[in-house]
């Protein structure tokens, strides 16, 4: 089962380069907010607000892939349609991010769900039962 | 007499550094779509609609000076409040950032109107009567 | 025939999240000069030379895939190497980005040689010859 | 007395807007770097070093002031020059950026030396001796 967040983002001036275009590099710091904000729809905290209550120190990205289809620019309102789909200590996000219907650029992430072990280094993680609930699975 | 903007912005994991904390460069870029912000709020076009239909051709900051009196964090919903004054040629901008009612930064930015000249370089412009009437100014 | 460039990028504080490690993104932009610096390795001119003295407006991004081994953290001082494979209009590169010899991230990406058209949209275009022979195609 | 210390830095495509020249809150990226490159040339040690090795929780911001004076381009090579002098627990630093020696922007910054109290918060602390020490005051 599937769990699917919708958000509209601004493209800014300084999010584009000498062609006017987006600079790449800053869809996936759109991409990184958009993960934050499927948790933060189901779960009803935001990421900080994680990491004080779950058992959580992260969800590192280990793959990302990416298509560009067609550019966007800055003044344009671009939704992003972001899907979860989850394993047992990581999850895929495919991220759709298009302009009046007109998909731009999907993006696909695999993320692991970590917490710190003694030594404060970050180890992967089963998702707690807890979150896996609030998202239906 | 003066115009204010307001608006709201979400403080990102990705604009936060190692402390925990918002990574001052990224404020910057919060001041500079807040200032774009102000125009499309009286003009009622986007920064691109602005270069598309006014004698325009952006308005490059000469100088900044800030203040950072309190950090913010990934999960803030911080307020930007930006006012603006024009001289003839240049503007300044003032931004308080607050949370919850409490100032964490101040900005304070003049910025020169621009046109491109027969060569294409920048060079300073008038503010069109156009512009300062949609400002009441 | 494949032309390899190899450089060292400092990891900056600024590009490091409260996890205190690389915000992915910013792979992204040392990925983005790393490429800019195979045709400067190459063809002995900057990408703004690039602009001026060749038939070229650009090499958008059309699609990319990225795989994160290892974090790396601010103060260390990491090699790309960069291997470019050309297609007609189009290119490819593989970065790889290593810390004391371990990879810690790798990404490939696909490129198109761009002119502007009479409308000034971007179109691609066959690599020019005088290109191609620089890196011995 | 001052510590200067000196370095280059190149100017992406992707720090720059669509006007084609840098977009300015990337100059305050580079000044961040730039002061710990100070610290760095001084102490012998990376700021990721000196957060294990001093009593040193960072040295945030507090206030800065900038000019710029003649933009920059992607492909430039930039000098950085960045004066430091001590306070007791703050310290400033004047950061000159140049190209091919005329000056396209300053900056001061005062920062505040910092370290985290028993309840992990950050709190100013005196510049330790050992560091004064180090750059000769």
């Amino acid at each position: 089962m599937a769990f699917t967040n919708t958000r509209t983002v601004r493209i800014e001036w300084g999010d584009c380069d000498p062609a006017g275009i987006i600079f790449y590099p800053r869809y996936f710091e759109i991409f990184d907010a958009s993960t934050a904000l499927v948790f933060e729809a189901a779960l009803g905290m935001t990421k900080f607000q994680m990491f004080k209550n779950l058992e959580f120190s992260g969800f590192p990205l280990v793959r990302t892939d990416a298509r560009f289809v067609k550019p966007t620019r800055f003044g344009d309102d671009v939704t992003v349609e972001s899907t979860i789909t989850f394993g047992r200590s990581s999850f895929e996000i495919e991220h759709r991010l298009s302009l009046d219907g007109e998909t731009c650029a999907t993006c696909s992430e695999k993320r692991v769900w970590t917490v710190r072990d003694a030594d404060g280094r970050l180890k992967s993680h089963p998702v707690p039962a807890e979150v896996l609930a609030k998202f239906g699975v």
